[in-house]
């Protein structure tokens, strides 16, 4: 745990846990890759999925921040899930539960061509589970206009928010609602595209349908 | 538009319209915040919501990266919603159906008490519609101990991919199942606390569970 690293604001909240990290990691697909440029920090949503002890970030050669970010420049990954708004019984107390992570560190782009092809089956396979080998695997152009990055795992940190709302003590004989409101993720069902011919629907889009389905409440873990 | 705000990558999905950016701001909640610190970017996962033509980012005093937006120092705020998995027939063609907008800018403190206080009111009723109404207002300790900064929209931009996948000519011709798989987001039903006195459901409740309801598939607008 590096200094950058330690959860300041309600520390209570702060993961440092590797395996709990990874979990939260592999339960979502979206990042917001942070980068410093001379006109100041840029955030981009962008594909990932983690590879051992590295996340592997998805882009393009054309984007100006994937760009920048493998110039070997510190960057900053945050990926957060929502599972339920908090709804309290005065303003102050209503939260979100949550899981998010942070990771910094500096990505580097992955050139070598088997590595490279690995890279896009990981992503490719973490969306939908299988995918790579179902559909026709990409050419020497589109090779090319593919740029993956590599970031380690080794600056990460969670922080997750459960359970009821924490009202002050005299807030609990007010007559005012209080729970939680889950948030609740499913996939489906499959629409098909207009030309297609005739090919049903792959064992990888069946699986995806299961593996990004939340149920909302209380983060698992 | 300034020359920051340009989308480059992909510029046929750049979206200019600041009604398109002011429905897909009001049709979220979470934005991720960048700020650039001497150790390099840091994104940090926040509520916000729309007032006119601002954002008010939520935040507590004691949070590091609230306090160095706030010294005036650039920012960028990304808010991203995912519609949708776009399943092609080869590996590069695979996409997501989705509408971002990235604002650039500096914040600023808001510290006028009444401005303040109608700040919070903006982000508790965004969250859970007319929830200001319901709940205790926050008492001069809670009042002190939240930050809301204000970041104008001058320097805002959308992004927008909708429809099916758009794959080459040739492998229309594959064997493959190719469209989109929708991603949904529904919210509750509602969870009371284990205190509860027998208030039942509030109103605020019950608008929030219709107005974060997300069906998937195609953006609206």
């Amino acid at each position: 745990m590096s200094e950058r690293t330690k959860v300041r604001r309600l520390p209570e909240r702060g993961v440092y846990d590797q395996a709990i990290i990874n979990e939260i990691l592999d339960a979502n697909f979206l990042c917001y890759l942070g980068i410093s440029t001379e006109h100041g920090p840029v955030v981009i949503p962008t594909l990932y999925a983690r590879a051992n002890d590295s996340l592997i970030l998805h882009g393009s050669t054309g984007s100006h921040s994937l760009r920048n970010a493998k110039s070997g420049s510190p960057v900053c990954v945050t990926v957060a899930e929502v599972h339920g708004f908090v709804v309290a019984r005065s303003a102050f107390h209503h939260s979100m539960n949550y899981r998010s992570v942070v990771v910094f560190g500096a990505a580097t782009e992955i050139v070598d061509v088997e590595e490279k092809l690995a890279a896009m089956a990981t992503i490719t396979n973490h969306m939908l589970p299988g995918r790579w080998d179902e559909c026709r695997r990409p050419n020497s152009s589109e090779f090319t206009q593919t740029s993956l990055l590599r970031l380690p795992l080794d600056e990460a940190s969670a922080k997750i928010r459960s359970g009821p709302p924490k009202d002050d003590e005299d807030d609990y004989a007010l007559p005012v609602w209080a729970g939680i409101l889950p948030v609740r993720r499913e996939l489906g069902p499959p629409v098909p595209d207009d030309r297609l011919i005739g090919a049903p629907v792959n064992a990888s889009v069946t699986a995806a349908i299961a593996k990004w389905a939340r149920p909302g409440l209380q983060p698992p873990g």
